[in-house]
């Protein structure tokens, strides 16, 4: 998935306002407004060239889509995907590092985690995008009831996972070691899935927030 | 670990009653007395041979140990390894079934599940010794902060158990996929373990009650 900077792509962003949300804390407390409706609120971290997301709102139009990335190319990538057909989804060009920034308490109903990069060395377990670092801001943005939906191809990395969230106070829900041959309903395809779910097992599972 | 049927073997198991429990049903409710201590009850449920047991009483001597199994094969081999040496040790030769018949609410203080029968086919997954009917019993005569230890080298039956106690309302704690190459202290091998351990990855997690 390396891509190679595409020139011209950090303007290219810039043209389209509705869809690339520039400044994206002018609207923390307010994603509502942005959207112009009530509807829920889904976030998907590290969303890549957006296929999944793609998917998923031609699915459920009556929820709304975030996508967060930081690479612009991957950006990018999403827009050109979604280009004419995008009321009720928008990107975040941004690191997840910042989402305190963005979102206000309670905000977000639920948050998808796609093949989020492993880290596998030790001394980067911070960057993993579960640490319990991030699940912090997560528990934060997420409101009551609210779920993580995680689909990892690392085994290490869902290892990791299950106990930060367990650490972490969430209660786990539809573990599964190998979702492609799992009869969970409905899955949408990521783009890292379409390449490594024929060759290798997907594992998924759902933290759900202990609502204190 | 098929055993045949070792002749005699009823009537041998009456030749230790201080290690084969008869008619547990009896110290319903006062296996401290049958221990004379306060210490700890730890039960292990299906714990066929006994080599773990006798491992983990050896290193804990501060701590009671029974033994639940139901064939009486199994149930004399471990009584022959523990020939002399069980003052903090007994065996119940019963069906896990039958447990709530054996103690009382919050007598015991930790439960192991070591290589529990997979029971692969789906209509018989009410056999399995995670099933939801299960964890409903071991909530029970598990005392505030209790634990579940459960160690398996099948991937699927361990798939089941952690949906189960996530299910089940326990807290998971130090999940691994790989007992043998992670950083767990101090483990004792079981039986299986040491036979399966070399070819295979063995499964490992904790599940901590939630106190109401
Ligand atoms: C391995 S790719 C998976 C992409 C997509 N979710 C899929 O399943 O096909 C991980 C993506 O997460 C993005 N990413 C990793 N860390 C991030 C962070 N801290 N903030 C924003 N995006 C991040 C990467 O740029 C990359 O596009
Ligand atoms: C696969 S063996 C594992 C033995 C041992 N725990 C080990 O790790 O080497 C499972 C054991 O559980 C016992 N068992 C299975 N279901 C049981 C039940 N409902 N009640 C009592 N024992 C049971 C079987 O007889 C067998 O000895």
């Amino acid at each position: 998935m390396r891509l190679r900077r595409i020139p011209g792509t950090k303007e290219a962003l810039g043209h389209f306002p509705d869809l690339v949300i520039g400044e994206p804390s002018r609207y923390y407390g307010s994603w509502n407004q942005f959207f112009g409706n009530e509807h829920p609120i889904h976030l998907e971290l590290g969303m890549g060239k957006g296929k999944f997301l793609h998917l998923l709102s031609q699915a459920h139009p009556h929820l709304n889509f975030l996508g967060m990335e930081f690479r612009e190319e991957m950006v990018y990538k999403a827009v050109e995907r979604f280009k004419g057909r995008h009321d009720h989804v928008g990107f975040l060009w941004a690191n997840v590092d910042k989402i305190l920034e963005f979102f206000a308490p309670g905000e977000i109903s639920r948050i998808y985690l796609n093949f989020s990069d492993p880290w596998p060395k030790k001394r980067h377990e911070k960057r993993r995008l579960t640490h319990g670092n991030f699940l912090k801001k997560y528990q934060i943005i997420l409101s009551p009831g609210g779920e993580i939906h995680l689909k990892t191809d690392n085994q290490d990395f869902f290892e990791f996972s299950l106990n930060a969230f367990a650490d972490g106070g969430f209660f786990l829900k539809n573990i599964t070691f190998d979702l492609h041959h799992s009869n969970f309903p409905g899955n949408m395809m990521t783009e890292y899935e379409e390449r490594y779910s024929p060759v290798m097992p997907i594992y998924r599972c759902e933290a759900k927030l202990t609502t204190p």
